[in-house]
């Protein structure tokens, strides 16, 4: 990084004392006014939407809110720094939510760090908004919660480390394929780091290609012969590793077309590199340094690369998807985001790149395209 | 009521969708306000709060968000209507927390009604604020609820159902005093209605001056000899009910100084006003119709009249409270409103009327100096 942003954004978000606030659609300058948005005339509204439950989205902010959900269990790459410390951030991604896709969006962390608890005060606190987008909780804990929440509520539920990588990765690939001239169903990918992102990308590409996925954790590939997988990585294996290999990462990758990284910082060699199958596709997405940098990546014979950074050619970035993902659920009045809703964006974030290259597989997250293309597909 | 305001309500309602949204502090146009406000430079911020709890309020909105919470239970004169019904309402106080204090609040309706749902569900997401506002939540479940998250929780929580009302009826009766020429202490004050608002202005009235209270419910008077009180109501008699009487409102009203209704339209008649002491005061404050309108009160002898209504003079309304008390309270990080908090903002509320008369006890809601003077003395 040139500039160093650390600084400044302690600077900045000292000085503004945080960086969101509530705005109001009309003023109350006046008694009327007053009268008008509170009592006595809100008796009338409030009585409308008490016999009319689904009418509260055409008088209330439901039609455009969205709960920023967090326990602070894994936030960034800092881990598990509780509430407070994930507040900076659910903050900043319901910036990204009112600036891409004008959703009112409001952090909300929590003091409670058990499925049973999470799932409890979200179900609780759910008539309040418009949808909820779960944010740095933890794998496995985050499967389950999502998936509670999923069949609890009638309002989308989107754990967006999961889903919206895993959308963004999708579409960098399908163009890779362009770029590189393979076909993602023929291709041997390995996924390392199976964490919350890494099984939602795992999951998705299989839906969308079958292709050949193996599943590498910190101790070498998952298989069927290892005994210490959770319930969350044994279920892996219905849609990885079909010829049941066992091995290390290095073993993982001889041959492969594929890497996808959400692991840490240099844990690809440029010789590792040199062992997977002719013009490989890397995806190194650790934060804030990648798996290996481009540079490297490049010289040791890598045809495409994308990293998780703004500073180098293919950004994947969740803000190209989340944004859009949201707007059509709200507008469309969609309750749940399907895989293929999924599917679908993806398809709509390759396309938006004309002509793939290797330095230009996924969009700029700054192409205004973006938010209307996806919310259309979002039905 | 001149205008239809119901209608008007649901009509701006309807066209708004809403009246709040979210505001940001600075904008997202390039990349480097991106990289400051969310990755990379956030987890700077991130890490420094986690390390250091307490300067969360520095670089969050911490320093200024109030979640209104409310089962919607006890909405208005609407009675338990439910969250989705108690939304607009709650969207409406998040209105004047802004409008009033410049207080970024939101609205928080929830999907559980017991007080172990409603505290562990505000216990879990109260990191997210810096103060809870509890409305409309039904006695006697309210008091339990507030007790215990006041315990629980290190920021402030107030109802206001209770608390502000409160308020705003001791500044008027101070100014009331001096209009009729009595003392407080020397007056018997009869309180019909004994829920939320009721049971809270007996309790501060009682703190105050600890004039001779009588509290009536739609039985009678609350007495020792009653069999059918609950445990909240029991309690009033620690500081109701002096003597020890039984009897109906009728009994209660005979020789009273002062009538406080939060009861029902109409419940008090001229003839019972006779009964009452020289120069009654009467504060009717059942909404939207008072328990005596003001012109039959007038032509029954009584000598300072006020009500919740903002189209006659002496509007008992809560914005005069709520908003300088938690703008007191995020500025000069009180974690708890206590006792001396109410009186203190009760004494400058009624200072803020420098010559009362019949026809001003209670300072306009439209008075700028409302917020700063009542923050001043919540420290």
């Amino acid at each position: 990084m040139t500039k160093d942003f650390g600084k400044l954004a302690l600077q900045k978000h000292k000085e503004l004392k945080g960086k969101i606030g509530v705005a109001l659609k009309d003023n109350l300058d006046s008694r009327d006014q007053l009268s008008t948005y509170y009592t006595p005339g809100v008796a009338a509204v409030s009585s409308y939407v008490a016999e009319n439950p689904k009418s509260a989205r055409e008088y209330t902010w439901l039609n455009n809110s969205v709960a920023v959900v967090s326990d602070g269990s894994a936030v960034l790459g800092l881990g598990n720094i509780g509430p407070y410390g994930a507040l900076p951030v659910m903050e900043g991604k319901s910036m990204l939510f009112k600036h891409f896709a004008d959703i009112d969006a409001v952090p909300v962390v929590l003091d409670v760090h058990t499925a049973d608890e999470i799932v409890s005060t979200v179900r609780a606190i759910a008539p309040s908004y418009g949808g909820i987008n779960l944010e740095d909780i933890a794998a496995p804990l985050c499967f389950e919660v999502e998936e509670r929440l999923k069949g609890e509520l009638k309002i989308p539920v989107f754990h967006d480390d999961q889903h919206g990588t895993a959308i963004v990765v999708l579409a960098g690939l399908i163009n890779a394929m362009k770029v590189v001239g393979k076909t993602l169903k023929d291709c041997r990918i390995a996924v390392v780091g199976a964490g919350a992102a890494g099984t939602a990308i795992m999951k998705l590409l299989y839906l969308y290609a079958q292709p050949e996925i193996l599943a590498v954790d910190s101790k070498g590939i998952v298989s069927a012969h290892r005994s210490d997988l959770n319930s969350e990585k044994t279920k892996l294996l219905d849609y990885t590793n079909p010829h049941d290999v066992d091995g290390s990462l290095h073993d993982a990758l001889k041959g492969a077309d594929i890497f996808i990284g959400v692991s840490k910082a240099g844990l690809l060699t440029p010789e590792m590199v040199k062992t997977m199958a002719k013009d490989p596709v890397i995806f190194a997405m650790a934060n804030p340094t990648p798996e290996i940098m481009p540079e490297d990546a490049h010289k040791a014979g890598v045809a495409v690369m994308a990293t998780g950074r703004s500073d180098f050619p293919n950004q994947v970035n969740n803000a190209l998807a989340f944004p859009g993902i949201f707007r059509g659920a709200l507008d469309n009045k969609v309750t749940a985001i399907t895989d293929q809703h999924k599917i679908a964006a993806a398809e709509v974030l390759s396309k938006l790149v004309e002509k793939p290259d290797a330095t230009q597989i996924i969009p700029s997250v700054l192409d205004e395209r973006l938010v209307p293309e996806i919310a259309k597909v979002i039905v």
